[in-house]
């Protein structure tokens, strides 16, 4: 696990973790950050992309909040600047500071040292879903909680439907947990279903590498809506535990509504922060298929795990494996080994053995052979296995060292094993 | 399917369905088939295999029982020869004949024109097991009933634990009934769970491509053990049911007792029957695996159902599949997918799809952003969607077209779909 460090800090060394910076007065990269944010629906147009990327967050949003944007760029973010000022642009924009620092979030963007840039790598480049234009990185993402993956490196991502069957819930918090106790950071979106039972899985690990003040593992859930909403509501608690033990994530403005497009955008958030994606239970129009499809397009591994034939909840999952758009996975040991040499590898365990397992044909005949009861002279022996005096005796000396035959009375038998 | 003709008729055109040709003499190519079944274990050993290839069923036996074959084939045979002269061998094969017949079983061997040669290409040359030299390709075969799969083209083998679940037992009898009725010859052993279910999901199916005198599939039971015996006996009148409907068939004299290598000897020859082997549910040491290495060892299709990841019972086939060894199948439509262009292929169902499916992602935000009652105006529409006038009218008019928005008294309101 790469997890982020407690405090927000910026390249520059500044303590940022507050959005406030004291004295009523917000951060000017944190106001430009919540700007951006609220002016741009993800993911955001390459060309706006690349201004923010050119100028840095303050340098565009002074523009854009100044109306000296060029136009490609006015042209995406005008409709929600609306006939706003820049003084009032500003003021919404603290306000957004506001009710995140309410809800206990900050916001994070580029220039934060903690800032995941090497897990929104690709990202620009991939076609997650025939809707998407480009995948984008985030402009900003608003955070509650200390713990993010700041490299994609130990960190998985468990998703599937949210009409889990209990099949599908055992499993995934199964995953959760065995990730975990693995130092595996669980990355999630927060529906009910898979998203849920992977949390709670994570959350009631034993123990967790490098989370000393939290027991639990460390665990991430990406919304679709602004940071202050808890969507589902059911999942307000779980929300505060992962915020606790973990974090969650948005990178839409608060109070924004969770509509249906932006499930599929949020997605891609989910399989870049995991080098690994799973999917546990999946309808065949599950959401989490295209988010699969996002990990597969970031080249990072897509994993499924079967389920009864006979589940609905399982054929977007055997599609995946079938596909061979991803490996099969049963629980979160073949995760881990996929993972690479995070931890030492487990041991892999293949089932007893027999004694007679590692014979030969023609001793393994012989043995058989063999009177369960009493003993049988060579020669009964031979017309048993059907073969001659010579093999018959080269296979009992052979029997004889391992043990599993024994001479008594002039007869072979065969010792219990 | 493709299956042999009623009655066995050699390439010289003899009628030989019956082993007995009339006043109790037999007829010699029978004879020495099983002579040659009663004298030598299979896998036979390379030697044999070439030695009685080369001078043909009956002048081998002709050798071998009048002791005049070569050291390196008497060698293997002389166990089983014991102390018998040509008369007396000439005696026990017509014994097992007979016993053969009294079972309502034939013997069959390369010269008749239903060898399943076909099927058997490659056998000498695959390694089946650490255990087998070679897998080789049988001397003859009894078979009681009268289809088996002439070349391996429309057959699957289907395989699994004997001790199998509910769950294994319901698949196994599903795809067996789905292979039948898409006329697929079903291949399996005949030991309880998913070789039993197997076949009788085949016996139980309601058509039978080629098989107007039998309403059920065609399905084909391997044997360990003499043709005469029911093992286990309580899958007697199963034995029964596939012998009217497909056949019977084992390698080992009448009378050979299912000792414990046969059974992965058998193996080979229902991986070699089949065109596909699917695996339906396996154990981590389940015998069905090594069906399924012969068969990818002959280069056919091996295939293995997914089950529950908590269930030990799936274990080898979620391997398998893990290890790619397998494809993943999950019914019968899967398997003939799979298997070519027996069948014309059936349409692949993917689910339903929405009316705003189709959309591209601008589009589907301007969806979004109507409301779900009532209506919004342009501004609206594009402060929510976050896009510029322009793009919103654009998209309105997408939606229009399509049936998905609905302009009422100056405003746009969603279409019910």
């Amino acid at each position: 696990m790469n997890c982020g460090a407690d405090r927000a800090v910026t390249r520059g060394g500044d303590d940022v973790t507050a959005n406030d910076t004291g004295g009523g007065e917000f951060d000017p990269y944190r106001v430009a950050l919540a700007g951006l944010l609220r002016c741009c629906e993800p993911p955001v147009p390459e060309q706006v992309a690349r201004f923010v990327a050119g100028l840095g967050a303050r340098g565009a949003w002074e523009a854009i909040a100044g109306r000296s944007a060029p136009k490609s760029v006015a042209q995406v973010v005008d409709a929600r600047l609306g006939a706003l000022d820049a003084a009032a642009l500003t003021a919404r924009a603290e306000a957004d500071l506001r009710s995140a620092a309410a809800a206990g979030a900050v916001v994070l963007g580029p220039d934060d040292l903690e800032w995941p840039a090497e897990c929104f790598m690709g990202l620009d480049h991939v076609r997650p879903h025939d809707r998407c234009v480009h995948a984008a990185v985030p402009l900003a993402l608003y955070r509650r909680g200390d713990r993010w993956p700041v490299t994609r490196r130990g960190s998985a991502a468990v998703v599937g439907s949210r009409s889990a069957t209990p099949y599908g819930v055992r499993v995934a918090s199964d995953l959760g947990a065995g990730l975990a106790d693995r130092g595996v950071t669980v990355v999630s979106g927060a529906a009910f279903g898979v998203d849920a039972a992977a949390h709670r899985g994570a959350l009631h690990a034993g123990t967790a590498a490098g989370a000393r003040e939290c027991p639990s593992g460390v665990t991430v859930a990406v919304l679709a809506c602004g940071i202050d909403r808890a969507y589902p509501v059911a999942h307000r608690l779980l929300l505060d535990a992962a915020t606790a033990c973990g974090s969650v994530v948005s990178e839409y403005p608060p109070g924004a509504v969770p509509a249906r497009h932006r499930f599929l955008v949020r997605n891609r958030l989910i399989a870049a922060f995991g080098e690994a994606t799973v999917v546990v239970e999946a309808g065949r129009r599950s959401g989490s298929l295209n988010t699969a499809t996002t990990a597969g397009g970031l080249s990072r591994q897509v994993l499924a795990v079967p389920g009864p034939v006979s589940s609905a909840m399982s054929v977007g999952c055997h599609d995946l494996i079938r596909d061979q758009k991803a490996s099969l996975v049963t629980d979160a040991g073949d995760v881990v080994g996929l993972l690479g040499p995070l931890q030492p590898a487990a041991p892999v365990h293949r089932g007893g053995s027999r004694p007679t397992d590692g014979l030969d044909l023609l001793t393994a005949r012989v043995h058989e052979a063999l009177p369960a009861r009493g003993t049988a002279t060579v020669d009964e022996i031979s017309v048993e296995a059907g073969l001659s005096m010579r093999e018959v005796l080269g296979a009992l000396a052979t029997l004889h060292l391992d043990g599993l035959a024994v001479k008594h009375d002039g007869g072979w038998g065969r010792c219990a094993v």
